[in-house]
């Protein structure tokens, strides 16, 4: 689909990214939400919106389509909350959580399936706010989208979207099976990060400089805690076999380190190197 | 010290990058070994060096400066080998790994306090061998050069070689001091991308796409195995410490998780990226 109206409610670094990339294709109508409204006058001013709303719900009102750019806990609210309009009239919706199944088993108890779809866009940063929207952040992203029971034809309207307004690939997938992917793709590293970070902080030297090996193994632990606070608690079952699984390594290193053993260090290293150059390949 | 015979043993990424620099600087001759005979070739066709030295102790011969740029127990192994050569004449020698205790104990144990000062350049990168050597690759490089007991003549002689011929912006410090800070600023974010790569190895889902951010966050695993084998085996009372602090960050995220606690989540989160940021500014 390709709206005449679109409601973007979040303008940071993806709801903003969405807007302003819809603005450059040329949908007339765009009008944004934003808890901060410093960040609404911003994207106003940048041309990413072509109007402001001063609640969620009157970005909704007007547009043939509404893209929910929040954390999970505020998406599962607004879900709830504009129910009613969504509802009301012919309007598709979705969101841009990276976990899936509790917002899909939301919107098919508010009985939304004639209206939305999840969508999942790969094109994260560790930066937040509008600061952080670039037109081009959806350009060839991969794109999760994931239909309800029966919501196929909502699903491509969405995927339509974002092929044909975001320039972005869409894929559909099963909520369930997205959900146990990203835990390990995208979840753990950052949670692995967030660790190393947190136990530099607590134990490690003051006043040093780290350099470009120890700032790219951490870097994600500079993205916004309040989405991954949602992330990591909605998608907690799966992530926890990753924590289990790193556990594991760890403990591998250990005791290798704790007996000396040689063999079974270089061992360990090689299979993580073989591991991670296919990664590039 | 500007070098007129320089001896590079080893022609990886570092070995190699620091012989094209000193070329680049001037200095007439530079011999060079490399276990791997095509290395060695690579570098001379490179204009990296002016000759091939067919055993290390041929690249000492004629040299007035030393550098060993090979894997910490290979570099200790060559020292014990090349003490009567580093005895016979006046000739300074240095190295490049990146734990200084155990060469520099060595070192002393072999009586080379007139000939010898450890270094260890912040110019590393997960990639390997003469491919990889840049000769931009010291510029303004951080480099600790650690002195042996009464041995700051020699450390001198090789700060001002960094300095002078390399372009690099070398430190006299404390080997067991330097040992420690290193544990925590590069061989623990080491161990750990190589166990997140490892866990993703073992137990995630196969033939799936990684996003920029596990992507950083695993980009050491890719790192040389034998060399980190030596680094961490050498450095393992002190990267045992970073472990137990990792796997203390990791425990207490799986009990927020786990008692779905949420303001300790989002204040363990937060306390991450407080710490990363101050790292950027």
């Amino acid at each position: 689909m390709r709206p005449e109206s679109l409601g973007v409610i979040g303008l940071g670094a993806l709801g903003g990214s969405i807007a302003w990339r819809a603005a450059q294709a040329g949908v007339p109508r765009i009008i944004g939400y934003s808890p901060v409204p410093a960040e609404a006058v911003a994207a106003l001013k940048a041309g990413a919106i072509t109007e402001i709303a001063d609640r969620p719900d009157r970005a909704v009102g007007p547009a043939d389509l509404v893209v929910l750019a929040a954390p999970p806990g505020a998406t599962l609210n607004l879900l709830r909350d504009l129910r009613g309009q969504l509802q009301a009239r012919p309007v598709l919706c979705t969101d841009v959580t990276s976990v899936k199944r509790p917002i899909m088993d939301l919107a098919e108890h508010l009985a939304l399936t004639e209206r939305f779809a999840g969508s999942h866009p790969l094109a994260g940063t560790h930066e937040s706010g509008f600061d952080a929207a670039r037109p081009s952040r959806l350009d060839g992203a991969l794109v999760y989208v994931t239909p309800l029971p029966n919501g196929e034809r909502a699903a491509r309207e969405i995927a339509d979207f974002w092929a044909g307004v975001c320039g972005a690939s869409p894929v559909l997938c099963n909520a369930a099976e997205h959900d146990r992917v990203v835990a390990w793709t995208s979840h753990l590293p950052q949670a692995v990060a967030s660790a190393l970070a947190g136990a530099l902080r607590r134990a490690g030297p003051k006043g040093v400089t780290y350099g470009p090996g120890a700032r790219d193994t951490t870097r994600l632990a500079a993205s916004n805690p309040a989405l991954w606070h949602d992330v990591l608690l909605l998608n907690r079952e799966a992530l926890l076999e990753g924590l289990d699984a790193m556990e594991g390594e760890l403990g591998r290193l250990r005791r290798a380190l704790n007996t000396g053993n040689g063999d079974e260090l270089l061992a360990w290293l090689e299979a993580a190197r073989t591991w991670r150059r296919q990664v590039d390949s």
